[in-house]
């Protein structure tokens, strides 16, 4: 018998197909995607020029702005969705509301690799990239116009990137995103009822229950949300309760490289290298707003900031459109079974 | 500039590129899909034992059940998402909440015709197929396990459809769908306030604006909403306040045939028979539920039932699904006025 699972912290129903469950395998599609051609890819070492000037960059002292010898280049995105320059103006309509499109769309290249994928890489370099993760989140928020930084990657054209070279992205909107003030709702009103963390709660059930559980270590815990949307939808959390991402020290995130690229790997392995989405949600940027200067309304001491991986194997069709409610053919509790045991390299 | 919209019935932003917007021949993608082979097509004249046995028909007097003849035919799904047999169970397990798979799953065959689609038959026979919607929505009710039973269709491959023969499905479920709930929630909120109906408002602020019009004649309104998610996506929503679409009578559902058939039209020709999602959205199925028997409150009075079209032209990626706010790249003016102008033949 399939079953409707209820997400406490999205706070919304899910189908799970319980019986004939899909097997990993039966995901795979063959995907020829185009590789490219590193002698015209913009985000190769020599063509640094092909992009808008870098706004960060990890690499070795001494070596000019814009020049190859880089490690990790962050760059505004050439086809931007949000525009930086302007002033922003809330105005509204009849029952209409309108702010205007400011914001920050950049792409964090990841490595000079052509070939090598996120996950691919040695952990002390994913350090890196977590670094100017950071660093651009810290930048951004000096911004009094950001409510939100959202950084977020696709990896492959069907999970929407359109070039092959392994990267990321990040947007900072005027506005909190609609699934970010979902989040936020929820671990406050816990907060508020029970002075805990509803994701902190989450990790004791869920570590007790053992069942969704991916991977654990001393600092972070991998697994399986009980109410996946997709299948083999995997999160990242941390242990230690932390409302922001922007507060980890390059050690904490040596320590989120090891279990990123450990999730990579498991997904690479289980599903042939599927196509997928990984979000970074942390807590908003910390500003004041206009009549609202106070401290505990914009700091969001209360959540718990994690990372959520996506593949893209089913499609959103016109009823999980029309209904919000999604069918996931692959219990999470198998999922987390065929990615605990795959076997994978060594991680380092 | 771009801007950011908020959408007061799915209290959601969008952002709303307003400059470079992409037009309709932009979206156009040959898709060689296959046409499938009426001789073996489950929903072709002569296959009807390769369906579950039909649960409602529109057929002439004295035709044999499950036999050809028909010009509607109504049968379970196949495959269903959610099974019909078996007790309605609702349990907590922690942190998390879990409802048993009780459910139908059920599919319109529209017309007997392999080719046409929905939009291509006669105003009289897109009638016939309203009315199949109506008379399943009103016998699955009877089931009081059943909190709502959505109506959608998709068209193409592309969209989600598994079969070329032009069809429509229906899920029912033993819970509220998030998006319903949310929908519901904004006209119960609206109305409590101001004893109006919002989408009433919403329609009366629309004609008078006009700039995201597509069609109106004396009972229905067609628009491009204002916060639309996805490029042409269009709406029909009847100028009468009524919250339930099972309340319609044969001729009211005669009218919306015309109009559904208008809109299908002007989307096919704009944008060259695109993949599209369509949803039926109307009130709840009014049961008393335990414990709460007041009639006011399971009979959502002040909703207002509506058709929602998404033609599927663009991507969900990392950020979309990470954040919940869409990037439409055509401002619903721009589609509105498109769709408005197509050349589309006579409406019959």
């Amino acid at each position: 018998m399939p079953e409707l699972r209820y997400d406490p912290i999205r706070s919304r129903w899910v189908v799970i197909a319980t019986e004939r469950a899909r097997r990993p395998h039966e995901y795979v599609q063959k995907h020829e995607e185009p590789k490219g051609d590193p002698s015209t890819c913009p985000f190769c070492y020599g063509n640094e020029s092909k992009t808008p000037p870098e706004v960060f960059v990890i690499a070795p002292e001494g070596r000019k702005p814009n020049t190859s010898g880089w490690e990790v280049r962050v760059v505004p995105n050439k086809y931007p969705a949000l525009r930086i320059e302007g002033e922003l103006k809330r105005e509204g309509l009849g029952l209409f509301d309108i702010v205007s499109g400011i914001g920050a769309h950049e792409v964090i290249i990841e490595s000079p690799h052509h070939h090598l994928s996120l996950g691919d890489l040695p952990v002390e370099h994913i350090k890196k990239v977590l670094i100017a993760y950071r660093e651009r989140i810290k930048d951004l928020r000096k911004d009094v116009r950001f409510r939100y930084i959202l950084v977020f990657k696709n990896h492959r054209a069907e999970a929407g990137a359109s070039l092959p070279h392994s990267h990321s992205q990040l947007i900072a909107t005027p506005i909190i995103p609609p699934v970010v003030v979902q989040e936020l709702n929820v671990a406050r009103e816990h907060y508020s009822r029970k002075e805990r963390c509803i994701f902190c709660d989450l990790i004791k059930q869920e570590l007790l229950l053992k069942d969704r559980i991916v991977y654990e270590d001393e600092d972070y815990v991998e697994w399986a949300p009980f109410a996946s949307a997709f299948p083999f939808e995997t999160w990242i959390l941390p242990k230690k309760h932390l409302h922001d991402f922007a507060l980890l020290n390059d050690n904490d995130l040596l320590k989120l490289a090891y279990v990123l690229k450990d999730m990579l790997q498991r997904i690479k392995t289980v599903l042939d290298d599927p196509p997928y989405n990984m979000i970074l949600h942390t807590a908003p940027s910390p500003h004041p707003r206009p009549g609202r200067e106070y401290y505990w309304s914009t700091i969001h001491l209360d959540y718990h900031w994690h990372i959520e991986l996506v593949p893209r194997l089913t499609r959103i069709a016109g009823f999980e459109w029309g209904s919000g409610l999604y069918i996931n053919p692959t219990p999470p509790e198998e999922a987390a079974k065929f990615l605990r045991e795959a076997e994978i390299g060594p991680i380092d």
